[in-house]
């Protein structure tokens, strides 16, 4: 159904924002930002009227070793607190973790920290440890969402089966990964549908997560915001895994809530982005990613492929096709 | 309303996939392209089942210099023939027709020539000096279609006189061009509307020519193919004006029809379009494009800050938006 032109022009309330810049952008440096980027970020948040800014992972110390990422993959309550201070704005703080790569310990009570939004991430095949995850951030007194990931690979019964589970937590949003860049928004809007039957059964919220492989992050993004989903994630100038995600000078340029400004978001990127480029940090759509999105893959080959520094596009379709499935 | 999802996994016959790398790319390299990239991007379009290549302008030699351009702003009959013999095969050859620019003389008639196809390309306001335009190529034998550009900031009245003039001429396809790359899926679905309307009731089909000022000039392709729309432009790599165009590589690796092949299109980006952009030939995607196009301007101040090199996102914003109406 196409939706109202009223909708187009008008806003609705319930969308919310979120940065993920520093979290899937984090992946592509290991989480070596600088302290300026991080408050510059912060205060560009702000100023764009972003809902959520993710300062990163609660990644496991006993599996991850801290010499080998900055300080971003673990998001401890004392180095968020020295960007945000008390957080005196209206912008909140999400941190991601991970079904079986983090340690609730680390989880402090929401009284002692500064995070706002815990983002439980999972798999299909992790439901059950998804919900034990949600279930302890909530009693901790913290917000939580659920990422489902690889969403263009699940089997629909797979999927509405999770998705009843989920929504009997108190996760307040679930959310559409694309985690392949693999879906066009047509099957964006019929998985859109899905979701927003059993969000609406439970009262719950849904989110989309889109990846840039076929240069549809920002596309499918508002697709689903079109057809029900509030809450969005997009990173500046696209920092994310592989091709990237859904832009935020592109995402703010398209809401009409007047609290949305993308201007803060330029001023950025001019500053932060540029320089992150030249300091040979790649991300972004390319011919690689293009290639496992059309095949529905994990972009594993395609960032492989980045990080030697290859060009020989030919050759690499060539190991895709021929691989044995 | 939704596309069937038997439409998403089935093809329609009447989809044309048309080749505009040559015409819209020269406008950022004056058309300087090298016998063996024509040649080489003849045969890669062969091979990858594409329906019509461009091979750039039929441009007026009193109006613009041929000692300042490479040869296929002109197009002529010799040139084409250099390339494609009696072209032997199922591609069809076409040139792009600007109202205005065009000596009808430099159109020979159809016996007399390898071109197929002549696309006559209008503002709304020469509406007329394009029906005689059309008339004077279909009189002479070849097919025709007509461009409409800037379609985003007409009037629908006037989109609508217009469609009503031109589906009375020989053209057999009418376009839609996104000039400004400013229009998101959902309005690109209600201008779809509208021209299929028309087209209907002329026994007419319809084109699409995208920007990707936003990211979206595939999105809007797969929208309006989705919705009826035929004729589908698009280019190696994107190259084209400004942010460029659709890219070929995301358009053959979604359209079903078997007789579509993205490797050789592949193979021709391996060897020559990374070249190109080493050579120091600038097009796509960045940020002075989205500001355009998000304003529904023309690009041609965002085409000047690329040319100059310059990299100050925020003052090019300040410039756009403080700038007298």
């Amino acid at each position: 159904m196409k939706k109202e032109i009223a909708k187009l022009m008008d806003f609705r309330s319930d969308v919310r924002v979120i940065d993920a810049t520093m979290r899937d952008g984090g992946l592509v440096n290991d989480f070596y930002f600088t302290d300026e980027f991080v408050k510059d970020l912060y205060f560009a948040n702000i100023r764009a009227g972003v809902d959520y800014m993710e300062f990163g992972y609660k990644a496991s110390r006993e599996l991850f070793d801290e010499n080998k990422y900055g300080k971003w993959k673990f998001c401890k309550d004392e180095d968020i607190r020295a960007v945000v201070g008390d957080n005196a704005s209206d912008l909140k703080i999400a941190v991601m973790a991970d079904v079986g790569r983090t340690n609730l310990n680390d989880i402090l009570p929401k009284e002692e920290s500064p995070i706002d939004l815990i983002r439980v991430a999972t798999y299909l095949h992790t439901i059950p440890g998804a919900v034990k995850m949600i279930e302890d951030a909530a009693a901790k007194g913290y917000e939580t969402t659920c990422n489902i990931m690889a969403i263009s690979n699940a089997r629909e019964s797979d999927t509405m089966a999770a998705l009843e589970m989920l929504a009997q937590t108190p996760a307040e949003c679930l959310y559409i990964v694309d985690s392949y860049g693999a879906l066009y928004p047509e099957q964006m809007a019929r998985v859109a549908d899905r979701f927003l039957e059993v969000a609406a059964k439970y009262n719950k919220k849904v989110g989309i997560h889109a990846h840039n492989n076929q240069q549809l992050a920002f596309a499918n993004t508002i697709e689903a915001v079109g057809d029900g989903v509030d809450w969005l994630d997009a990173t500046y100038a696209t920092m994310g895994r592989g091709a990237g995600n859904c832009a935020m000078e592109l995402l703010l340029g398209f809401l009409k809530n007047p609290k949305y400004n993308v201007y803060p978001v330029i001023q950025f990127i001019d500053k932060h982005m540029t320089q992150l480029k030249k300091d040979g940090i790649i991300w972004g759509y390319d011919l690689q990613y293009l290639m496992t999105g059309l095949l529905n893959q994990h972009p594993r080959t395609a960032i492989a492929f980045t990080k030697e520094g290859r060009k020989d596009y030919t050759q690499f379709y060539k190991e895709l096709v021929v691989q044995d499935d």
